[in-house]
């Protein structure tokens, strides 16, 4: 059969921009003789849609767009992903539902039964589980059709007590069709296909999987759509992170020589630079401003930002104060320089003077500390916001993992902004992602490269004065926040007590900071935010 | 049976301190002739402890620390919740469960059947349900033993599709005990009640019920634990807020004569002082520090901080700008000696004119407007911060729930602090609750409550500028927040068109600002914060 794949990219809880969507593709698809067009999972409302799920107006919209919808549907099936009524008198109001779509009508609905309720979902929140399962016929095939997690349950430790492609096998369906939600990790797209060609392999069945692409506020969907034959084998593979509607004969699949999925690093600029656009297109924004200090981690937001929305529409600011070095202001002019992209210097020093002197009269002659670093770093927040607030730039915060990790930043210094660009990236892939743009010639300074990284909010000062090494740090880190060990099974990787020890409360203590923090681009498995939830009056390890 | 109801205020993650303070207890009821000493759900590792439970180590310890307690139950059982592995092969990694310990031993393990995952609940992350149900046997006593929400689904619309006590009533126990962790809002304890009547009456059995005590970050505990008749009268109350262990004896209950609830206004005032209170105490902080404006907001917050850690402890900063009134000032000082708090003056005036200079080049002639606004609130705020820094004090937020509500604050401004005192009143509830401070005699001084609202940012602004009077604002908000409805249903009830629209687009746009604030002190059944899960780039009503 013509099935065709619509890889989108949803506008969250936008139902008339992704119904109008929704409609153009299946426009498209008809005219190329698909007989049957899959969006994906909640496609309808957009993923996450959270707690606007518990607006009942928001559902009777969602239910009012279906029938839109539907009336598009002409020689055609539509397989459309979104949330419907639980009629029963018990259990969650709503189903994670796949709508199927014909003639001008609903024609089936079908439940997800595995809601993920981990790392960044919710949906037990919402959803009830499906405990019935019956296949679809459409014009003569017979198809298994899941909701995401619904094929998930496969492995030594399922998570859930059975599998709906255990029950649904039993009709001797042709074809698993996914309609998916499925978020970008720089490993995801590995482990997504490993559980697909499981699945292929156990049922003996080729697989349709269609998941989103484009941002929604943290979360990455990077597409990579699919079509497996019975033998687990990619046969067709669809871009990551653009959209794209694809028509395909599932009588006749071919497999693909070779894979076309990036590596590590192309996917990791990628899925931000994906972040950074959706971001601002999504909230109706244009402008970026940024601070920009001659370091790594601002010069890398730089570069990525310049590439999401054209040089001309980033306003990197230089605020040098008393204790930045020449190199570092250089730097930073040549890092703008090469992107072609507008600067500023704009010293802070005066401002900081005449804050000390207001509060002379309490600070007496106490010993300069961490308060005076701060009030440099608040002083920049400061003006950058001043300049966001004047001009409509929105602020680009430079933070990355590792000092989020251990609170090595200012509140309202330099963690403010309105999107983390690296806040996922441990130092030491801040470093590896610069390498990755300077591959073919030298866009970032090789001196901000070379440098050993210091805050320069007192003379001298490196990283290292208070932090480990951060090819050190990096580890412990990964190892408490990833692998989520405690203290004593890190200690007995090897790594040092104290150090460990110490690393491990600076994480814990720093819980109150990232609670203040802004989204964070999520490319990894555990990011902070969302997909990790921590007391902050905790006392623990 | 002489039955200890334990209402006890643990601290989050803290096994040691945990298990010390069950230990003390359990000893404490043994002296009194206790037959069984009941502890509140998950209580050896406090309440809500989120993805603690996602360390292997954080399981071990609680693991070891429950064979500790089983240790020091002899002549008495005691029930501690806290969680257990699950050993089936598939399902959640934990069960919530509540351990029944006597001669040195665990004897049994319950576990908790319907886990709540709404509002702030993420149960469903972490738990496996439990579908087996068996009543336990102490001193020829057989007892229902239930885990909270297990006794929730009782009424119309349940949400699960049974309730144990369904199964456990068929082997006919004879009183009902329910260990929970059931948090504050200025109804919930009606609710409570409530729930707990209901049970009483349908099954004709007695309840006791053991609840938390204290605040974990933003989640109030209020205790209030009780015990009921067969008739669903209730014979035991124990005190809201405090800590208490009460030796019952079940067999001579005796209905209370009149309820000993306090009143909305004096439950909130206690919840948020107790929530101040525990907030420093867990977090090892002593003093705090406020920005006084002489407004409504800061007026409350000064009252409750001092109250919760003494007016020593408390530092009300004035910082006056140009824009400041005398009034203001006045006010301000006239409360601060009202209540024997220190307090000193620093005006923002000159470190203004220096980011103002610094700044002139770019914003050259262009008019006052929000950017010169936001730089004095977040002068405000970054002279607060360094006084924080230099001296220890953890700065206080004085933000309403309304001016939350509509983003009426500046980020890193006044939107600053590391918790939030009022965040979930209401201002029309600010007022309410200043009523009740001022009850028998004026401590917060007239002119405060009667003055029109204003920031004062720019000259004789006032709050009703730019928002509908605060009565008709706090009522659309209350519906769109509380009650879930959305503009359709809002302007069904009579509310004016354009001003819905208007505030409800002004809560939408707001989310950014409010991902980036502080815990908030939650007071009802809908705060801002963990319970109230809104996509930030998300368009929608």
């Amino acid at each position: 059969m013509k099935i065709a794949l619509a890889q989108l990219n949803y506008h969250v809880g936008n139902i008339e921009y992704n119904t109008q969507k929704i409609i153009a593709a299946i426009e498209d698809a008809k005219n190329q003789k698909a007989e049957i067009v899959v969006f994906a999972e909640l496609a309808l409302c957009g993923y996450p849609p959270l707690d606007l799920l518990e607006f009942e107006e928001f559902i009777s919209n969602c239910e009012n767009a279906i029938l839109t919808i539907a009336r598009a549907c002409n020689n055609i099936t539509a397989i459309v992903g979104a949330p419907s009524r639980n009629n029963k008198k018990f259990g969650k109001a709503l189903y994670n539902s796949a709508f199927v779509l014909s003639n001008g009508k609903i024609i089936e609905i079908y439940h997800k039964a595995l809601l993920p309720n981990y790392d960044v979902f919710d949906e037990f929140r919402y959803f009830e589980p499906s405990v019935n399962f019956q296949c679809l016929n459409i014009n003569q095939t017979k198809i298994a059709l899941t909701i995401c997690e619904d094929l998930w349950n496969i492995g030594e430790n399922p998570m859930y007590p059975f599998s709906p492609m255990d029950v649904l096998i039993k009709e001797q369906p042709q074809l698993i069709i996914n309609i998916a939600a499925s978020p970008f990790s720089d490993t995801h797209h590995q482990e997504r296909l490993k559980i697909l060609k499981e699945n292929s392999l156990k049922y003996q069945l080729p697989i349709a999987y269609v998941n989103h692409c484009g941002t929604q506020t943290e979360l990455i969907f990077d597409g990579g759509s699919l079509i497996l034959n019975s033998n687990g084998e990619v046969c067709e593979q669809l871009p990551f992170f653009d959209e794209e509607i694809r028509i395909i004969d599932t009588e006749n699949l071919i497999p693909l020589n070779k894979s076309n999925i990036p590596y590590k690093a192309e996917l990791l600029y990628k899925a931000i630079v994906s972040g950074i656009k959706d971001y601002f297109q999504k909230m109706n924004f244009k402008q970026a401003i940024l601070g920009l200090s001659g370091g790594v981690d601002s010069a890398l937001v730089l570069v990525l930002a310049t590439e999401a929305l054209g040089a001309e529409n980033v306003k990197a600011i230089l605020l040098p104060s008393q204790f930045s070095s020449d190199h570092s202001i250089n730097d930073a002019k040549q890092l703008a320089e090469n992107l072609n992209c507008p600067y500023e210097i704009i010293p802070i020093t005066a401002a900081y003077k005449s804050v000390e002197e207001s509060l002379q009269p309490y600070f007496k002659n106490l010993p300069f500390n961490i308060a005076e670093e701060n009030i440099q770093s608040r002083l920049r927040g400061l003006l950058l916001m001043a300049l966001s607030n004047k001009f409509g730039y929105i602020l680009l915060n430079t933070s990355n993992k590792s000092e989020l990790a251990v609170g090595y930043g200012t509140l309202y210094g330099d963690m403010a902004g309105g999107l983390s660009v690296i806040g996922d990236l441990y130092k030491t892939e801040v470093y590896e992602l610069c390498q990755y743009i300077n591959r073919e010639k030298e866009i970032i300074p090789k001196n901000i490269l070379l440098k050993a990284p210091s805050a320069e909010l007192r003379p001298n000062q490196k990283d290292s004065d208070s932090l480990p090494e951060y090819d050190i740090l990096d580890q412990i880190l990964k190892l408490y926040i990833e692998e989520k060990l405690g203290p004593e099974k890190i200690i007995a990787k090897g790594f040092d007590v104290a150090t460990t020890n110490r690393i491990i409360q600076l994480v814990n203590i720093a819980e109150y900071k990232r609670k203040q923090f802004c989204p964070i681009l999520r490319v990894s498995d555990k990011a902070f935010g969302l997909g990790r939830r921590i007391p902050i009056v905790a006392k623990y390890f």
